[in-house]
């Protein structure tokens, strides 16, 4: 009985779930946008926002899932009237692609959100402003991922062209936390849900640059809990990240979602007797879950960007793999840009983070070097 | 700096080396017999035995390496003499091609090797015989694996077919061992090389059933250094298997060899830092070879072989899925049929063997239901 799971989106997640799909013996078929992608092994080429090239995709699989949250939720609700199974479903998705969806839901699910309002005028921002300590952040409702569509701003001076273009919009509290949380979970369509230990992520620019598992002295609990009630109260089926705000006296706000594997997770592919990748395989087939214990204590991932000067890390694979360390370097085969996330590391430990991380370091400066 | 690996053969093991190569970013090519392969998601279909196909394919690789030792050597030597970088090389090759040359070249290196004797006619084959207690191992120089090419003899009358066939044969002692073993290493092109703790392999009908990690109570530093005595006076590139029989006397002898990762060696995926599929494409990149250190204390694989009633494994996932344990199930992809190597199963302890083989066990037998 083969299983083919179709994703659409040819980027690294696509790319990392080729691996499970391999070594589960699913087949696995890939809609990218370009030749050159990521996922090119598993691809054809076709745009996921022409309902008759979908459609001609969905055909040839068993269920179709996602790479990323860019497609029309017109075209997934023609599948699904077509008898496609899509997997999450459409009126999940909205949520992970609409923000004000999103905050809405949460609200309704009593989940604990920054303050927040939608706002369609330059009076609104700034009154909203004006009741948060002068400053805000401001995003639009669709189209924002990597620190796009999303502004702080002191005044709607700074929106201007946002509210000009008619963009939704949101604005919230910039929250005053200590660190940022993410947590993983995956819910397949049946309704089992499971949950890896909460992490912690690490921006820089606005890009996630480190995941350190489990996130020291957090409180998993709670994580865990408001990820049971979105995965529940939305039907989400598939991996399911939730980030997350720690406030200082521990309180936890979410912050962003996403339905698909996400960076925070990138680390369960060593890390994890069961990654996010085959993880999501299983959940979108209905199939049951796999063990989310750690296969070592301690996780520490690093995202390689694009440095400054052209460089695709492979160059100084020998550099990299002379060290005496545990790291495992994974590339996404793509072309070098600066800033770019173009592959990560992830070192395990079973002593402590800063012993993964100080191996994931030193592999990540071999790279540069 | 792109990588690419070409391998000739679409097996299970090159659709195994698929995954290293997606997660470090080498691209790979694959040259298969057949349209359904193991490693289609890679594969171009062509007859390895037609210089001019293997010449074509080998044109859009950067190094040329194998899923089995079935490709003419003067084939291989025509690469070379275009300047085609085959690792490993046919001159190490032969060696794993043809056993009597060798088993000419482990005496040639005071390896420590059943007696044996090349015979050409049956008063050759009968005076062996006498000589060694009234049985004997025949073997066919050329052509066997997985029990074929291979006969238990008390006369020369049960090889008339072979010496009829005027086919090139050697006949062996046949070794009264208490347990097989397999030593599984590496070796790069610059002569790095490492190796794996020592294994123990269980045979059913001539086909590996079971592995065993590590051998308990086997003399490990007496079958890596025959490893490495062979890998480097045979010149091996990639990596290297070298089976063996462990005697009463915990004496080692080496059996058979193979030039390529072997299924003594795929419970690595899970259960080394650095799993064989990985081992073999770095090795013949030229880089520098990873840690061979286990993940875990303990792993056992069993083989997923087709058994007496149509199964594909694939439908039983549910059931396999359901227990609480952490076995990892591989699937090849390939069609049902009795007594075929379809996938395999590999569970990982901390505690014991036995507990690793009882978790593979029950997902095993969870498979067939």
């Amino acid at each position: 009985m083969l299983r083919t799971v179709g994703i659409i989106g040819g980027g690294q997640l696509a790319r990392m779930m080729i691996v499970p799909a391999i070594e589960l013996g699913f087949e696995i078929k890939v809609l990218a946008e370009a030749e050159q992608s990521p996922a090119k092994l598993a691809a054809t080429v076709g745009d996921y926002s022409d309902l008759q090239t979908v459609k001609e995709f969905a055909n040839t699989v068993d269920v179709i899932t996602f790479d990323h949250e860019h497609v029309p939720l017109e075209i997934l609700e023609a599948l699904i009237a077509d008898g496609v199974n899509v997997q999450p479903s459409p009126k999940a998705l909205l949520f992970a692609q609409n923000k004000l969806a999103m905050r809405k839901r949460l609200a309704e699910l009593n989940v604990p959100i920054p303050d927040w309002a939608e706002v369609s005028s330059a009076a609104e921002i700034d009154s909203f402003i004006k009741e948060h300590e002068g400053e805000a952040v401001l995003k639009t409702a669709t189209g924002g991922y990597d620190g796009k569509g999303v502004r702080i701003i002191r005044s709607a001076g700074e929106a201007t062209d946002w509210l000009n273009a008619g963009k939704p919009l949101l604005i919230e509290e910039k929250v005053n936390f200590v660190r940022e949380l993410a947590q993983l979970s995956a819910r397949n369509s049946s309704g089992q849900w499971l949950a890896w230990h909460v992490v912690q992520t690490i921006q820089r620019a606005g890009v996630c640059a480190e995941v350190h598992s489990p996130a020291a002295n957090a409180d998993s609990e709670a994580a865990a809990k408001i990820a049971e009630v979105i995965a529940t109260g939305f039907g989400v089926t598939g991996v399911l990240a939730v980030e997350l705000f720690e406030t200082a006296d521990g309180k936890l706000l979410v912050n962003e979602l996403a339905m698909r594997p996400h960076n925070s997770g990138h680390f369960t592919i060593e890390g994890s007797v069961t990654s996010q990748f085959e993880q999501h395989l299983r959940a979108v087939l209905d199939l049951p879950l796999g063990s989310t214990e750690g296969t070592s204590a301690f996780a520490v991932m690093l995202n390689l960007l694009g440095p400054e000067t052209a460089n695709t890390f492979a160059e100084h694979f020998e550099n990299a793999w002379v060290l005496e360390n545990t790291s495992h370097i994974h590339l996404y085969g793509k072309e070098y840009r600066a800033g770019r996330k173009m592959g990560h590391i992830t070192a395990l430990s079973s002593d402590s983070l800063q012993d993964a991380r100080d191996q994931a370091l030193a592999t990540y400066n071999a790279l540069l070097a």
